[in-house]
């Protein structure tokens, strides 16, 4: 086996050694000391929001896009009128489930380095004709920040039910459920909660999943029948990745022990701080302004010189230990370095040292 | 952290220590060392099927019933008519997914102790008005074995495409695909295999896949969309669950040092035999005749003495360190003993002798 490398990446990304080890152990998925493990897990995803208390959270298998379909396909029957806001790939890939459900649905898109504006969802929303605005909380895209408590307060305005992508954001930006009135929320276990990929979940107000019976058009995805049976019997209907699981247990320890979303939070912002400083220094542009870049991603304009040999600028950089990510955004050349993960400053300032390192031995000039 | 228990469950099951300790490497989903080992791993669970030359696997997140509603939502376009055959909770289960999609079904039902006929299907299929046959070929619910290649034959002669969820069967059972000639087959990683449950998937014709466009009712399960993606890019659509992925690329590489899926089978039948013989010399009534039990979960009529103390028998057994399963049948009480997974002779030696002495402890009269 290869030695690991560090991963700058938005997930999977690196994990602690303990978080890994918590899966050496095969349980039965429906023996009472797994489903013991799985409530307490359960419970501790639902924590993670700010003033949760009347929250419930309903897991499913696989990756966060599961999730997002999964809360699409449960919480809006089908006759109802969607808003969605787009300023990035996943918010697209929303609209594409829509589609797939046949959902009646407006789109209104913003530019990719532009944040969601609440004054423009606010007068389309005002026209009246919406059950459901659906907004990603952070795209991973560019890695901006939408405002979602001025979202929220919007939808409420408008009696619009306001569902979250809140994948690359859930465990490293506080997210209160005091100012962000959601009606659902997904995430999954392999961004900020820094576990393992492999389970996702929504969360919503417990007197909620009730009312969502014959909504989903998935038996896989359907977020009421898998809440009605964890209610009932304790057990995932259908086999849970249970070592997983584990990981995802063990992760909510080591986010309690490091103090929390906002301590969390405060590490991931001095990543972010520094890799846009230093970088910068090196020549590098940033997409975002800093105010709208949340601490989850970083997106860098890839100089004229490095575009054409960019493989070998990342398999040079993957050589040193260090795994970056390509760029996604439709109208420049980008790379994107990942702030989140297991990964401090002092890993930071080593990949620095190897960016700068890589850019003398390819000989590059960093200019645009 | 608890002593790790021998599960004789029908997966999640006992994995190896070198399975589990594969997953202790993070890698990044879209660098090129995990696309080389996932293109691997992928073509290995091809190579299971035997005479596989012409056949692609296309995997997806999740558990396995999600494979098999993938695999309805891809492979059958909506106007089709479809047979559903039903001798346990997984027929049932199709044609529960069926419903969800709306696709138009007969069902035919067979007792859960009764094989699956060919003749009926033959007599059924011939009046003309189907276009695809599901069946499961072991039936994890009694561990009933359908016989796979009659009813490929009586689909050949129909013109009728054959889907098959061979979940519990998939590595322990050689399924020939000389023999039987499947549109699409659908496992997962944690069976058989002896993985890590998270990863699921499909097996069809090299040729099928680019016809699949369009068909699927879900973003997440559309098997084109995954196949499509992955041939251009090497990539999963959506964050793969890449520990999962070294456990099963490891979990093959054990199949094969085993010497492939007939020494497999050889010793899931010594677990099999040995545990219905042992238990009917205690007095368990094994509910399927001989010739009809498939290698792979055995269930047991529940004596009257344990009906009522089931979960002290249960719980006895597993603070010895044996987890045994829950029966699913309908019609009477039941318990059933997996026979898969990383268990041999002596693991059923030790769970006799630690059944025999939980009956003796709680005093209980084996009778019916």
């Amino acid at each position: 086996m290869n030695k690991e490398k560090k991963l700058f990446t938005p997930g999977p990304l690196s994990t602690s050694k303990l978080t890994k080890s918590s899966m050496m152990y095969d349980y039965g998925s429906r023996d009472p000391l797994f489903l013991n493990i799985n409530k307490q897990t359960i419970q501790g995803i639902t924590n993670v929001i700010k003033n949760s208390k009347n929250l419930i959270t309903i897991p499913i298998q696989g990756s966060g896009t599961f999730a997002v379909e999964a809360m699409i396909s449960s919480f809006i029957p089908k006759e109802h009128k969607v808003l969605v806001a787009i300023n990035g790939a996943y918010g697209e890939r929303i609209a594409k489930i829509c589609k797939y459900k046949k959902i009646s649905l407006k789109i209104i898109t913003f530019k990719e380095t532009e944040a969601i504006s609440s004054l423009r969802i606010n007068k389309e929303l005002a026209k009246g004709n919406y059950s459901h605005l659906i907004v990603v909380h952070c795209e991973t895209t560019t890695g901006i920040l939408n405002p979602l408590e001025e979202i929220s307060n919007v939808c409420k305005r408008n009696k619009v039910k306001l569902l979250v992508d809140a994948m690359s954001s859930f465990g490293g930006i506080i997210i209160d459920y005091k100012k962000v009135k959601f009606e659902a929320l997904a995430a999954s276990a392999n961004k900020c909660l820094e576990g393992i990929p492999g389970i996702s979940f929504c969360i919503t107000h417990k007197s909620v999943p009730k009312n969502l019976k014959g909504n989903s058009n998935s038996l896989s995805l359907d977020l009421y029948d898998q809440w009605y049976t964890m209610k009932l019997t304790g057990q995932w209907r259908f086999t849970p990745p249970t070592h997983v699981l584990l990981a995802l247990k063990s992760a909510l320890n080591q986010l309690k022990i490091e103090g929390g979303v906002k301590s969390r939070n405060k590490r991931y912002m001095q990543n972010c701080n520094f890799i846009r400083q230093e970088m910068q220094k090196i020549g590098f542009n940033c997409i975002l302004k800093d105010s709208l870049q949340a601490p989850i991603i970083v997106t860098f304009e890839t100089p004229r010189s490095i575009t054409s040999r960019f493989s070998e600028f990342y398999n040079r950089l993957s050589n040193e230990g260090y795994i970056i990510y390509p760029g996604k955004i439709t109208k420049m050349n980008t790379f994107r370095i990942g702030c989140i993960g297991n990964i401090n400053l002092r890993d930071f300032k080593k990949l620095i040292t190897a960016i700068k390192k890589v850019i003398k031995t390819m000989n590059l000039s960093i200019v645009y």
